[in-house]
């Protein structure tokens, strides 16, 4: 559970990402009403950018730019200023990097960070860091937490400094560490010092195997306090978010099954389903007769296949609300089942059945 | 009104263009809650070339293909045969063109025609016509015509000659002759002796000035039986439709609404609004203070034009709900004024008002 300024979350969850003030092909009244999101995800990085801190301040922040009354967590931005940026550089003061937009230059640090986030409004924040790509030296990864865990400290230290008209809000660590337990291990440790709101593990699910994802939350989860919530950021697919949760994280955010909605991927209850494969060509049966979004049982396979096909919109938007009507629902069965306490049982059929190819 | 095996459509109408078995962007559920379009349209040529008559019988037709169980109108594939392919042939039998998928060779003769909107089972069908590009030679519009009308017979003969198995539908005539009054009388009288379900006006609204439109409007509406629908076809803006509704106009279909709604225009009873303009930037007021459509006031004008900067999916989707809502609305208000009696004084002060520029 997580109790927001708008909102108690409870958990384990999943969180849309809501990139640039829209989760990408959806109405904000489709995720409340059908998806029933209970929280999303901003990028602070893309908000930044556009529409820009003047714009989010005049409209209010974030809540009010887009109407959604729901929480709302962003990210530092830290992990798109190493993906997306042409040029970057990074000191100890802190990230330069380029816009993509107009070429200009800008600069990042923990506190600015801070202060974008509290621009935007979101309920949860998170600290600037260092995202190490895999694979990485592990004398490169040493030296890169040793910057991540300092810049947390100043992350902390000007977030507890704000004065009484900062907008309440949550702050979270984030361990990093790479591959390597040891390095996880000592960053689990370093953040948890700091006795944040919630603890999340980044840098995962960035190319290595997924038993080494798995290893790595496994042996970080040890070390992060239970009673706050543990969060593994950008996974994944189905079944990596049930494993995720039998070792214990609580939240999740991914831009899977929007984006893989968009190339005509469906998850369900009873496994994949790539739309584009010429076997759904006359399968006129419903999208997916165990959904429990409108559009499930509304439109058939053959139809939204057709829609892919020719490349209209309406196929990507049916997809993505089936997809993330799907991940919300999965998650919220998962609770279902720790609470009725057979949750080990059921997760190992359904990870059989959420894997099946159909 | 017409009466279809879908159910009774009120006229004046406007029917939202959905051209491959989609309006684009637009779920079928809003299409009805929202948007509350009475009747849709679908494209034959965009169909038959995909997703192909095979899947179309094999799916029941269309209606359970996309799963729309109001009133559809087909267009004959025509307009499109003369825009759309990269070669085509006219001979006195029909017309040869090319797929722009495939390359492959496909032949539509009016009776063909009448053959596939069965196979879509749309419940208003239109002939095969040939449709003159402006400005066009006179001689050449004098050819065209006859042919039109020869086909036009070929047509009836092979709609009426249909067994007891045939779908129930509805067949108009299409009205062509440039911009040619005498033309356009001709090709009235001819059209009308074929006594058929509906009569269309073609050809207009193809680069041709307002006025002689609806010059070219008038005169043919004189020669069309007023208890049978009048349909002008691929009209308009909103004061176009008016002016048309003033002329004796009883159906409308455009893509303006939906098009221009992907590149951030939106019509409004205060007048046009062209999103990327920068004065909107910062306008956080609603999307259409007077809209009837579920975004018109949970939306701002300023998120929506972030959207449409941004490129994001949810831009065309808000805007093209807003224009079909208001087209749609705006329609359904002038039938309430001609039932009212008042309708030219409404006219002349909403065709002000639509034509604003905001």
């Amino acid at each position: 559970m997580v109790t927001t300024s708008h909102g108690i979350v409870e958990t384990p969850v999943f969180m849309p990402v809501g990139t640039i003030g829209t989760v990408k092909g959806i109405t904000q009244q489709d995720l409340i009403a059908d998806i029933k999101a209970p929280i999303i995800l901003g990028n602070t990085y893309h908000l930044y950018i556009r529409p820009g801190m003047e714009i989010m301040k005049k409209a209010g922040g974030l809540h009010k730019f887009m109407h959604w009354d729901k929480p709302i967590l962003t990210d530092s931005g830290g992990f798109q200023v190493y993906s997306l940026s042409p040029t970057r550089k990074l000191t100890h003061e802190g990230v330069e990097f380029t816009s993509y937009l107009d070429g200009t230059k800008h600069f990042f640090t923990p506190e600015r960070v801070v202060d974008i986030q509290g621009m935007i409004g979101s309920d949860i924040i998170m600290p600037l860091d260092e995202c190490v790509s895999y694979p990485s030296e592990y004398i490169y990864v040493q030296k890169s937490i040793k910057l991540t865990h300092r810049w947390l400290k100043r992350t902390a230290d000007h977030f507890r400094a704000r004065g009484e008209d900062a907008p309440k809000q949550l702050l979270f660590g984030i361990v990093q560490g790479g591959t390597y337990s040891d390095l996880r291990v000592e960053s689990a440790k370093a953040v948890v010092e700091n006795d944040l709101d919630g603890n999340a593990i980044g840098g995962l699910s960035v190319g290595e195997p997924a038993e080494e994802m798995y290893e790595m939350t496994e042996r970080v989860v040890a070390h992060l306090p239970e009673h706050k919530p543990r969060y593994l950021m950008g996974v994944g697919t189905p079944d990596n978010l049930l494993e995720s949760v039998a070792l214990g994280i609580d939240m999740f955010d991914c831009v899977m099954p929007t984006r893989n909605a968009r190339n005509g991927w469906l998850f369900t209850s009873n496994g994949v389903i790539n739309l584009m494969n010429s076997k759904w060509k006359e399968d006129f049966s419903a999208l997916d007769p165990d959904g429990t979004s409108f559009v499930d049982t509304y439109y058939s396979k053959a139809y939204v296949r057709h829609l892919h096909h020719s490349k209209e919109m309406l196929g990507a938007q049916i997809s993505s609300i089936h997809n993330l009507a799907f991940y919300v629902w999965l998650i919220k069965e998962a609770r279902k089942h720790i609470i009725e306490g057979d949750f080990a049982s059921w997760k190992k059929d359904m990870v059989k059945r959420v894997t099946n190819r159909l």
